[in-house]
């Protein structure tokens, strides 16, 4: 048996109502790579959910969801901005340049957040052969900082990215706890707010693995499924992640695993205000609780609890919590910092 | 519920040995990307399965396998020679070029197979900077087309391209069939051969998803596990695939279910023979049958059963057995082509 | 001094016409890129040759054309039908898979040369997700084998591919020779047989370096000159391969280049059509001689002469004029195998 | 006739020695592809001017000199680390993303000028899966910027770049004015400080085209010439490029060329630091002058000189001199300005 983990989200399991869900699936035969009814009823499900006028694809992992939702909508000729804490400029191990040939253009910011402003000295207005041609903002809802964008800031995002004759990416690895963060909903944080293309996460919340991408702009996106099978994220058995997805937007389980791991977040930022050493570094808005401690007490909290270290020049470290998350997880780990003091 | 399918290996389920060992594994916090002790546990396992000189990796999906198999062992000026009716050359959308960015020469064969005599015309002996450098002899056990390579012809091709400066690669979607039908044992027809990197398969045997990677030459693959990142195959919750994988060696549950579908596939070929209209087309080694029938009775079977024409000109259809075919499915089968004849 | 060369239009050097384009062009400054008159100028000239319903691309080499006529037309998940002979298949060490990503899918043909009745059987009629989906003929006029395409069969192998949604490509690194072969026009036999996009070889007709992409399908390759920087063909003083192509195109010079280096092929094949141990074993149309020979003559007249074995089995060379090809250099080498005789 | 141009050293054109090694390398017939003796000799001669412990590659653009000068090092996951402001980062058109799948690290500099102090926080150092792999820094001397790096600078980040595992790749389009501008050698500015792979720029400084890559590691860039072939930077009548070099080594002519364009910039400064309107912006090192002048002047003057602004908010222009400039350009321009004043 592991310790405790506030290491990441990817540490929690499988929620039972998606394996049940998986256990009923799994009967007799069935067509293979999407062509069954659950497949198409989910995908149904999913485009009502996201306002009707989408195209939703299933996919197997988050990263595939990030490379499949540009290379769908960009040459290698263009470029892709998105800010220097991006998971597709950080931890996807140049998953997007190996797939598309194209550049990102990581922008500096202060919380993980891109703004018109940040962006706006970097848009070369011309269309100068000599130029990676920009066509892409993509940004994290909720960020890799545990931040988030209103509404307000998503939509002057899009409609900075029309304006200037790009198109809105939202990594939502974490859109869920986004939508339970701002307490609204999917079509209001993604279509009604401009977005072109839109990855909606599981593996993170609950399921075991199965990310969907929704395309707001379908007649652009017509070609995606030849690149979902060139770039190794096709499954055959389709029907188990259209299982999964179906419990998971039933009775809401997606809102219902992000405010859990919400609220827990915010239970933990509480316990840890209280402790004098920590300081909390970033306003906890969804499933992440950043805050710096003293040194000496990091190794010994993570012989007990798993979770790593952010920034190591400021002693900061990142506590995650997720659907499985408990209070008593949070109460031994106020005790074991406790025990510190 | 689907109807009987001889459509293929994917049509089938999940084994439910597999399936307990996911339920076992969905307890508590794990860490992710496979720094866990059951995943640990699993590719040692695998190690000494494949006669403990190689390294093993776990993957996502079969076309994932195969291009991470090629991308670890060339580089993008490199030649990969494949039989024309390969699956890196037929049935993967391009994800191999996609990937790598290397050229596939394939060479027409009349069984799926390629041989030293066919292969020899088609090298360049020179270095020549025209050229793409051939590097990879890359060949499917057992064939897309059911047939299989002796112990004996797989080493003439592993031998003939070592002699040639290059490696032998073995898609093993269906290694598993290929050892049951040939009475030997995975090491025996892997490095026992000389076999430089193989894939072995599962998802077509019973588990919901996962393959592993076995690299003989794991001095050439230390990079492998950036590409598998890079080309979307890490998966994050690594534990599941581990599981799974340990239900899957526990007992030889590999090996029973692929003796289970190539009997079925056997049985089925002795009825389908009794039938005068129909001719079995390809001598049949594992699980599938590739037979021809009257053109008229082919929709009107698959009113009833799942499978596919496999060449619309010779009205031949492949029927694919798989662990979970049983015996009153083919009865089936065998009794609505009576009702036909 | 080298000997004399039949080994290949690439041995041969610059036109002195062109040569003089290039010295008036070297006068004082002048815009880079192709931002300059001379480059409009040469570009609109282009355009009228091929009929005006077109738009011309100047780059650096015959494969980087190549690479950027099928790129701009292209996705990654496209496949390219070409000649199993095809220049791009066989002698650009893959540049087209490792520019596109895209797959080939080379046809044996018995003289460089593809058919509806050949390609007919390689079409996959749907539009499955496994499959590249293809788009692309290309061809190669002259062939590598030194045939030609009659404009009838240009015709119907355009209508073939914009019958099945495909395009017609035609590598033209020849087609100055092909078009003085056919006694033709360059319109006649591009447009005017419907064509999408074609390269107009300089290089091997005595140009120092150049070719022209012509695009008669403008509106498809508006991307052109991203892939052109992006692919390492743009290049930076662009007058001087403007100047080039101003000579080129001058009082009909490509023509009269690729006139004489037919002509000069015609009578080395007449010549050597007179000694009994050689065999001429394709028809010679081009510029090119194919012949088999006693074996030992071959390391005797290569002492002399420069060219190259085609087919080693066979003893067959191939003999290559060019527009600096002179009536005495065919005297030379015949008096130099009669004495082998 | 073009007006003068202070807009980019791809505005000159060929020297008159340089042209005149191209007229006497036109005669007879030669190997091409570099199979020829001019070539080996020029390689040979680079070898030599670069220490001896090297090896030479001659390509066609400088893009592609670098292109391939780190595709030749590196596999698609690795990163390179350069500055916001380097050729390969913007005016590239993401071609190093294009060919090599790699990711680009930009980092901002206030002058063009990396050094390990601003690459130290960047480096991840450990060897995690998730994250591209640090394996080249890559400058350029001189900067876009028209700064230099000292041979101590140099020096550091050589080591710095090697204590870490990496590379360093020096861009050498404009090497040949830095060698000027420091009076140093070509040896000593590249071997001397411990660089693994350096471009020799010809384009810019009077040759028509044509660029040098050196390799210090040629244990590890044995592929270069596949890499040049599949990436479009082989020259089939490399005997041009050859002869070209071949002057451009003779009696140094690069380096008199450099030191001229170089003087003509100081030149330039000083008598455009005798107007109080304008400010020089960047220290002048070699043949760029960047200044600030009055918004109105600039049109007036770009009416009749080329040149370009290079930031527009800061009204500032780059003034660029080349090996043609001459005093009296120099003159005109300033008699312009003072008629403005």
């Amino acid at each position: 048996m592991f310790p405790i983990s506030f290491g990441s989200d990817n540490h929690s399991g499988i929620h039972y109502t998606v394996f049940s869900a998986l256990q009923k699936a799994n009967v007799g035969f069935c067509p293979a790579y999407g062509d069954d009814p659950l497949t198409q009823s989910v995908l149904s499900q999913l485009n009502a959910l996201f306002g009707g006028a989408c195209e939703a694809f299933l996919v197997m992992t988050g990263t595939g969801a990030n490379v499949l939702s540009l290379q769908a909508l960009i040459d290698s000729f263009n470029a892709i901005i998105c800010a220097e804490s991006a998971h597709i400029n950080v931890d996807e191990c140049g998953a997007v340049q190996k797939g598309t040939g194209a550049r990102l253009t990581p922008i500096k910011t202060p919380d993980g957040k891109l703004t018109p402003e940040l962006i706006a000295p970097r848009l070369m207005g011309d269309r100068d052969q000599h130029h990676s041609q920009f066509k892409i903002i993509s940004i994290s809802q909720s960020t890799e900082y545990g931040t988030l964008y209103t509404l307000e800031e998503l939509k002057a995002l899009a409609d900075f990215a029309h304006a200037h004759n790009m198109l809105l990416h939202i990594d939502g690895a974490r859109l869920a706890n986004a939508v339970a963060a701002l307490d609204t909903s999917l079509v209001e944080m993604t279509m009604g707010v401009g977005a072109d293309i839109v990855s909606f996460g599981g593996t993170k919340n609950g399921l075991l693995f199965g990310e969907a991408i929704i395309s707001f702009v379908p007649e652009l996106t017509t070609n995606m499924r030849f690149y979902r099978k060139q770039l190794n994220q096709l499954y055959s058995k389709m029907r188990f992640i259209a299982a999964q997805f179906e419990a998971y937007l039933n009775k809401e389980l997606w809102l219902e695993n992000a405010r859990h791991a919400n609220a827990m977040a915010q239970l933990l930022a509480e316990r840890l205000a209280e402790i004098p050493q920590i300081r909390i570094t970033q306003k906890v808005y969804v499933n992440s609780v950043f805050v710096t401690m003293p040194p000496a007490w990091i190794p010994v909290l993570q012989d007990r609890f798993m979770f790593y270290t952010w920034d190591e020049a400021r002693n900061e470290v990142r506590l995650m919590c997720s659907f499985n998350t408990l209070e008593e997880h949070i109460d031994e780990l106020i005790a074991a910092i406790r025990e510190l003091m």
